[in-house]
């Protein structure tokens, strides 16, 4: 029997040893940016249609590969060889993947939740302590070397108190875990349907309209997918409380990004935390005011850029590739697929 | 009886309407950055000799007001009018104050404790997070529209789970009360003297030499005075782990500038978080090596900088000086004091 071969997208950082491992039993096609930088969209479709990847089982993938082969849509899931049965990407958020069409063509898609979950809330205080203390003033201003000349205050979580979650899924719960000792007087939360009351930490479920009305910062934690795109667009922003502080690690998309920058212009957004842009990479001065503004504090899709969590994300990668080679079944299968294939 | 006078140093940003109130039974004399900017240390002295402020009877000043005035050293001290009673400082940190010289004179010295345990704690963890994380990468890559390339990777709680206080008082137990849920795995401090169990919250008690080896991040809150002046010095830096992180949120003069710079350089101290610098505000690229520096995460001075607490203190500091006025005791005299006047 020929060994199985899985065509491995995207740079690996810390998880030598674990692939070095998985290539005892099988075989790697691998395109990354150090050796395959010249590849696009359409030469990477092309060989796909000519037939060059017809051997692979299956594919890993990681959230900056999409800068290669582009989106896994419908175009690029029907140009696929017929005998693949699988698709691991490296993140939690698995928007850049038609999950639902790969279900149709009976190929598996596994995502890597739970190992996001403590780096990515540490990221969402740090943002959301910078955005409500303004402290990218001082920071810019103590960096050109003029000391805190024109720094304006910020505020204390008793001056915005309400503090609310849409998206009350593992990230959003370390989120509020970690924020309960800093003083905010009460937690709301927004998901489709109420979670058990364990899983609520002691915040309030409330309609989306109500978080909107309620809540002084409002943390988005919720996966991109067609129902939440542009989720708070210009109806939600007018909903909210003046001065609310919006605080974003998900995805970009789930704010409509040219009517934020509106509402952090008058000032109904006090300010705006976010390490997600709605068409990052592509974030530069000439395309996107955000960056250069005082009240937006933003970081450049860092939100699980620790060693130890991009190591163990690539081997959490392996591991589910492993799981469908060795028993059919990716360890990981991402939620919507729960259910269909087992 | 001819109404009581006050000499307030520096200036009033939200507390008008307590100071409006207070002027209804006493009276003020203003120095500020406003009005007199004009004023020296030199003319300070000079008028004080010359008998321009023999009415006063105390003193309310700010942080900044140093910039007017100089140090509340002896040299000044010994310039007061005789009929001076107290010095009322806006801050927890009162170094700026030479207050076992004050107790010679029979005046006494107030700060405002508490207040800033809350704001400063903030400040603390987002320097924290910034340094640990390597934000600073990312902060700046991003706001020169050069999205996250080269952002070197930061680290998470589980890769620095030891972390130290050099100085568990107020603040130091609210950094400790907020770090707990980022999932460190044990927390150590050093005061001189064991604290009692309920005030250590789970933290263990080690001799300074223990808490230098011993972490991998080490919190510096502890009030500058002569004895903890350079407490952090070459010899300290030697003793601690390879790759420890440093968060200052207390003074600059605690840590020995020159040597952490060195230290930073050779990568013995992975990253720096500061609030604080030792001649702050006097703070420039030309003569301060560390603002420029990747592994540097700095703030200047913003750690009570927030609406709510900058008015609060402002209002404590009046309360304080009524103390006085109206009954002989500062409310919140300074700790080394306390049992010398009451």
């Amino acid at each position: 029997m020929s060994r199985k071969t899985i065509l491995r997208l995207g740079d690996i950082r810390y998880a030598q040893n674990k692939w070095t491992e998985f290539q005892k039993n099988y075989d790697i096609i691998s395109i990354n940016s150090n050796e395959n930088s010249n590849t696009t969209r359409e030469s990477f479709i092309n060989d796909l249609k000519s037939g060059k990847y017809n051997h692979i089982d299956g594919i890993t993938r990681t959230f900056n590969s999409v800068a290669l082969t582009g989106r896994f849509d419908k175009e690029l899931i029907d140009a696929l060889p017929p005998n693949v049965k699988f698709i691991c990407h490296n993140g939690a958020g698995y928007d850049q993947v038609d999950a639902a069409y790969c279900a149709t063509k009976n190929i598996q898609v596994g995502n890597v939740p739970h190992l996001v979950n403590d780096p990515t809330s540490d990221t969402h205080v740090f943002l959301l302590l910078g955005a409500l203390r303004n402290f990218k003033m001082g920071l810019n201003s103590i960096s050109k070397g003029k000391w805190n000349n024109g720094c304006s205050p910020g505020f204390d979580p008793v001056e915005k108190p309400v503090v609310g979650v849409l998206g009350l899924g593992g990230i959003g719960r370390d989120v509020v875990k970690k924020l309960k000792p800093f003083g905010f007087e009460k937690f709301y939360y927004h998901n489709r349907n109420r979670l058990s009351e364990d899983l609520e930490q002691g915040c309030e479920w409330v309609s989306f309209d109500d978080l909107l009305s309620k809540c002084d910062i409002i943390n988005v934690c919720i996966p991109l997918n067609p129902n939440t795109k542009h989720i708070l667009n210009k109806e939600a922003f007018e909903k909210m409380k003046d001065g609310v502080i919006i605080v974003n690690t998900a995805r970009g998309a789930v704010i409509d990004e040219s009517e934020i920058i509106k509402q952090l212009k008058s000032g109904k957004v006090a300010a705006f935390g976010t390490d997600v842009f709605e068409h990052e990479p592509n974030v530069t001065l000439e395309n996107n005011e955000l960056i250069s503004m005082d009240n937006v504090f933003a970081l450049p899709h860092l939100g699980t850029n620790t060693f130890n969590t991009i190591k163990k994300m690539e081997e959490n990668v392996v591991d589910n590739a492993l799981g469908y080679l060795e028993s059919g079944k990716l360890v990981n299968l991402v939620p919507e697929m729960k259910g269909t294939f087992y």
